[in-house]
């Protein structure tokens, strides 16, 4: 089933990775050849890809209300991992496992911006269930800037059993949560083999997933409203668990 | 000029604060009076408030294509508050001032996510352009969960002048930049009487308000996009100020 990826970043970010199956490049057909449609035109002509002149309803029906930025690319699926090529990228750099965990999370724009975190601060994969939860959808690689074609995803069939894989790889799972005695986010020392949990919108992490974690930890509030988004509340623990590996792989300009 | 919040926490963090002239809450005809709704009802009730019901196209107008819920209110203005107020705020707390500061930036759902991890993080109070910059608009009290309608935000002339007004009661400016070696974040001790200074989406810090700054931090980043989006940056620099006054106020329950 061929996939319909959107906007500039997306678009631009499959092209470079080249790990799904490339089909054609879409462009508005009055759209102007400078400026970002330029560059995915000039890089579709590297790599040999055709490229097709579409109308803007066209545009508008394959991002489905999304914002195309006048582009699209037609593509294979999206090529998820098994939960052992994240263990083998982490022994390939010769780093401590870090590994983010999705408890069926809904919204395309909180994965696809935790994605984008991911990418920045070194994570070596995401895992995601399959069901009751979004999966890596054109809306979720638009939301990442196109981060995700070049992350690794693992989409399991269960959660809390991918927890245990890593529990038996020495991985230590951290929940992040919400609640009564639970300690700050910086009074542990992240700097070990970690995989990050979060939980759902509005409904955080299921007993079984909270019950399986070795640590949970809390985002400290206060204020009158005292709540954050989920993606706002991942990108501040994935920061911090980098942090506490002193900016490890970090090209320091 | 009457404004119109819409969105169910924008709504009800209004009524609760009552810091605006409150006209009238609408509501949908059809909506169902539990939940959500029947919060909001049960809030205008108490505080005499009239009700109107109205049909979804006026909210959908009213709202201007955002996601209303089935809730407006109809308001005055937003109350700003001077530089002055905000000291002042930090003075009564004995706590060091914590400043946000925002140059120029454009995207309502950036503002109003920032302003709600300050009401997170307990800072006094946010400092915006009043040219060429997002105003305190519905978007933004939308996007900021109603966290703004409890926050302070000057709106000042000149943001420049702004920073050297707080320079001068000591205050330390820390602008958050991309660039080569500028040193990352936790490098310094952030629990200082501390002015964060983020820029704008894409453009960044305006040179002059970057040569203002007492100091300039980083973020780090790796990975294949590197790049994060200003709310997310702006986010993870707010917490570990935070941190780094050992989350002063925070109410561990």
């Amino acid at each position: 089933m061929p996939e319909f990826l959107y906007g500039h970043w997306a678009v631009i970010e499959a092209m470079r990775s080249r790990r799904r199956q490339l089909d054609s490049l879409m462009i508005h057909e009055r759209a102007d050849k400078r400026g970002s449609i330029g560059d995915a035109l000039t890089m579709a002509d590297e790599i040999n890809l055709p490229v097709q002149r579409v109308q803007r309803r066209i545009l508008d029906d394959l991002a489905k209300g999304g914002n195309h930025q006048g582009m699209a690319l037609r593509v294979g699926g999206y090529p998820y991992c098994d939960l052992e090529d994240i263990l083998a990228t982490a022994a390939r750099r010769d780093e401590k496992p870090f590994v983010l965990l999705l408890d069926l999370l809904k919204d395309p724009q909180n994965v696809g911006a935790l994605i984008r975190v991911s990418d920045a601060v070194g994570v070596h994969g995401i895992v995601i269930q399959e069901r009751r939860s979004v999966a890596v959808t054109p809306a979720v690689v638009n939301a990442s800037s196109g981060a995700v074609e070049h992350s690794q995803v693992a989409q399991v069939p269960n959660l809390v059993a991918a927890m245990r894989q890593l529990k038996q790889n020495d991985v230590w799972l951290v929940g992040l949560d919400v609640g009564a005695n639970i300690p700050p986010l910086d009074k542990t020392d992240l700097n070990m083999s970690l995989g990050l949990v979060m939980g759902s919108e509005g409904e955080g992490l299921r007993r079984l997933v909270r019950d399986t974690c070795d640590l949970l930890l809390t985002l400290p509030m206060r204020g009158a409203v005292g709540s954050l988004n989920v993606a706002t509340a991942g990108a501040i623990a994935l920061y911090a668990a980098w942090s506490a590996r002193s900016w490890q792989g970090w090209a320091h300009a």
